[in-house]
């Protein structure tokens, strides 16, 4: 049986990426969201180890010693980091295991996994991007601006992202849909299967 | 609008190849099937511009010079080639253009057209192989002996290529559809897309 893939998906504020990602959950149960650790403190409502596991500065940075994480990152004072244990136990079964990250760790999961799927999820747009976020109308024009500048960096990495899917108004459905036949290709890769030629030789 | 892409099909005798190539060009109006040059003579009912374009050797030649082929390569005695006039006009317009090439020629593609998309079609193991060479009933051992050697050959390649396909007995549609998958993922790749960063940020 082939190995399930770890798959990195990434996207701005505003490109639907959680709704992407818990639609496709919902539908396979052969796809797994992988549950981060952070430093920082639950919000109301965030359980351990349901939304993260909630850890200490220094459990975190004892981890990060003892090569605990697959990867992990700083953002805004507190780590996030993702367990090993979140994904092999489970590619090794078959399993898909999500992982919702931010540019910044993506490129330190492509540095060290080669077999891991890179995919950024992307508005048509910047200025549908732009009335996405201004439509919320829950963010102020300063937190509005911070994220567009944010995602005009994010843009730039497109090419170190294996993939890319469009999530068009109303194209949620469909934004699965293309995710899921990304995730079945990897189980063809010639790379993922390098024992194949044995066995076909042998049997 | 995405390119099609170049989708390399190759596999030993016995792996179905044709036939999946003829079910997948028969359901899908934007997948093409590429019309290699040969000069060898034609059979009885093939058809010059149909099965092949049957050209001279000294026509072969003269193409080869004036850099007319996409890849190109020698059997028996005679010339084969894939006119990039088969390709281009077709991929632009986002055609899938489909050759079914030898290990050898798939080889030169690998190594000169990197978007393109190498997929092996193989039996589930070479046992099953050599009972499907062995039940055709229309080959003298030799012939069958020689097949096989020539599928150990191919097997090797295996590594070279970017996707596999396994055609068990009576599983036609299903390699049709991930071959159909294979391609249509092709066009969510970053690197078939890499004006979209530009025009993302320009809209």
């Amino acid at each position: 049986m082939a190995k399930g893939s770890v798959i990195v998906l990434s996207g701005p504020a505003g490109s639907g990426k959680s709704t992407v990602r818990e639609r496709l959950i919902a539908r396979n149960p052969d796809f797994r969201y992988s549950i981060s650790d952070t430093t920082r403190k639950p919000r109301p409502g965030e359980k351990d180890g349901v939304d993260y596991g909630f850890v200490t500065v220094e459990e975190f940075r004892e981890g990060i010693a003892a090569g605990k994480y697959y990867e992990f990152a700083e953002y805004a004072g507190n780590y996030y980091g993702t367990p090993v244990s979140q994904l092999v136990p489970f590619t090794d079964r078959g399993i898909n295991v999500v992982l919702e990250i931010e540019v910044q760790g993506a490129m330190q999961v492509r540095a060290k996994d080669e077999n891991a799927v890179l995919v950024m999820l992307l508005p048509p747009s910047f200025s549908v991007l732009e009335s996405r976020l201004r439509g919320r109308g829950t963010e102020c024009e300063e937190s509005v601006q911070r994220r567009l500048a944010k995602a005009r960096n994010e843009i730039e990495y497109f090419m170190n992202y294996d993939y890319f899917i469009l999530n068009a108004d109303g194209c949620i459905d469909e934004c699965v849909r293309q995710l899921e036949v990304i995730a079945e290709t990897q189980k063809y890769r010639t790379k993922n299967n390098s024992d194949f030629p044995v066995n076909f030789l042998l049997n």
